[in-house]
């Protein structure tokens, strides 16, 4: 792999990175047009329905882009959405060399757009940055995939994994820097899910702030008795965009007056422990929801992983130990009787994030090489 | 800071690592010889006794020595010790400059060994390479200092800070090369502190088995009431290298027994739980022990932190996560009733292992960055 091909895709993947947060459910995607060495034109998929990145950077290269060598870190389609294909605005300007950090899983693509921009004529390389490009996209692949929105379970803890001392208090955990990180998170995703345990306990606002002109995502309360307190936070501040999701167990007047904040109220199947969380999931989804971030305590989080129903997993880990027998670590319900029968963690990777230091993880093997 | 000093200063280091396990309570110490941008000559210390890394170096530079600069991760000794300073022999072999990774924090050096050479025309430069220089024999700065040992905490947990189910199964939870990790630690300090506890639920062997050709340090088992089963492998193998810790509340033929299969009993002052540590610490320090590594159980560990008698703490987090509300954690005891009460750790950090990551940190601050 060519040196300068690299830079230049690491370039388009850093444009793409702008887009985070508000290309849902779309891919996040940059390019960069260069000629002679030089960039001569960037863009970047801005907004969900907006101009695809290739269609920005070409526009901004003008007539530069004769003969030029485009970037970008996903295939260009080569179907009409809500936009042209972008695989006939590269054949027009006259660009000579595509170089593609990963094919679109999006079944109308799928290396149909490679195949049309190669029967033009032009030189195509895919594959640069695979890896990253790949990991840019998780929540896009997921999505486009398996039609299902890809969860996150992001927990914080001592470095011996506590979340809390026995008396439930727990702030704070984690540094400026870690918490900033995981509003960038909740910026990016569709929904968070919590449980009616945890705002009864942080009363949480579960919103952006530590990050500017980000949207908020939609809060999910799961409450299967519809025992929320009404001046929770989630029902105050913009209770529009809070869903509390209940059982059919759940008293009606609790119901209404839930409602009457201005709230949605869900009501769901029965699991083993309150609101089937499948169920939940598969709602979420049919909203077309693209991702969901578990923002929960132990129980919660334990019937996640349990269920099978996480993809990824971010571990901010400060430094400090608490210690003791009684204090909270992050997954509740029963372990395994065997340690061998523990859930297998992938591609687990760790970076420092200010004093923290972040852990992530996935639990299905290959989440990270995904075959596209 | 020159490139090429910083490249020789990592040759020095590296060569001081092949002494890992035998120069204790000596230093790791290693030199490279270098003549018109050639290694002419490179030695280390090979074992404590032995003859110094410059004297290695310097004989195997042989006349090439005249005129070239030597590299040494501590500064070269001014003292007779069990061999002639070694500030002697560099200004006899005709070197004119010396770089030095770290001043010896050794009272009967301290920065002597650098007057001397200076005073005698060589060019000295300290400092390069410090922060490597210093972690590498932090073990020796603290017991050279202080004349304690040196204390390391292990765990190795699950990626939610769990070390075993809830009825005790923990088999295993690090890969191969964490496993093999932790032989090099151990072949490198001095003795192994665990419970009886330990002993009874897993009947370690505690000896060195993963790595050819290193010591085994001695063992050392809290127990006090001298309970420890006389078919323990602590007992049965090597019994003469395994030192049990008891009370005076110990039952004397118990001892009288454990003293016959050939391990020593050593009665220590009685602490809140057991066996004061303290004094354990202290009785170990007294035979000259500059090191120590806890492996032990969830109570030992908590008790050794929250004596603040821990340096730094290495735990070994394996790709899985366990759950459950009873599982056991890596710290037992009783919690802060404040998550801001728990106990730092600094300069927290984290490499892969296998498929393991590897956390570390001290637990008092500038352990990374002693004055000396």
């Amino acid at each position: 792999m060519k040196e300068a091909d690299m830079l230049y895709m690491k370039k388009a993947l850093e444009l793409a990175m702008l887009g985070w947060g508000w290309t849902s459910p779309n891919p996040l995607v940059g390019a960069v047009v260069v000629k002679g060495g030089e960039i001569v034109g960037s863009g970047y998929h801005k907004i969900c329905g907006g101009p695809h990145a290739e269609v920005n950077a070409i526009n901004d290269a003008g007539e530069k882009a004769r003969g030029a060598c485009i970037y970008v870190n996903l295939e260009p389609c080569c179907h009409y959405g809500k936009t042209p294909p972008c695989t006939d605005l590269i054949i027009k300007s006259g660009i000579k060399r595509v170089v593609v950090g990963m094919k679109d899983p999006n079944p109308r693509v799928a290396g149909n757009g490679i195949k049309k921009l190669v029967d033009a004529g032009i030189e195509v390389e895919a594959g640069v940055l695979e890896a990253q490009s790949i990991a840019l996209n998780e929540i896009f692949i997921k999505h486009i995939r398996e039609k299902s929105p890809f969860v996150i379970l992001k927990t914080a803890v001592t470095m011996d994994g506590k979340t809390a001392c026995e008396n439930g208090d727990s702030k704070w955990i984690t540094c400026e820097q870690s918490r900033q990180y995981v509003h960038r998170l909740r910026g990016r995703v569709s929904c968070i899910v919590t449980g009616v345990g945890t705002v009864r306990a942080d009363d949480p606002l579960m919103n952006v702030r530590h990050e500017k002109g980000m949207k908020d995502p939609v809060r999910v309360v799961l409450d299967s008795s519809c025992s929320i307190p009404l001046h929770s936070n989630v029902l105050v501040d913009s209770p529009e965009s809070t869903i509390v999701a209940v059982t059919d167990s759940a008293d009606s007047e609790k119901i209404k007056a839930v409602e009457n904040t201005g709230a949605e109220v869900m009501v769901l199947p029965k699991g083993d422990k309150g609101v089937d969380i499948k169920s939940l999931v598969s709602a979420l989804s049919d909203r077309g929801f693209d991702s969901i971030l578990v923002e929960a305590g132990v129980n919660v989080n334990a019937s996640f992983l349990n269920e099978g129903l996480v993809d990824k997993v971010y571990m901010f880990m400060a430094p400090k130990i608490l210690t003791g027998r009684d204090s909270m670590g992050s997954f509740g319900g029963d372990s395994p009787h065997k340690m061998a029968d523990a859930a297998r963690i992938y591609d687990m990777k760790a970076e420092s994030i200010g004093d923290d230091i972040l852990i992530t993880g996935y639990t299905k093997e290959g989440m990270q090489c995904l075959q596209v």
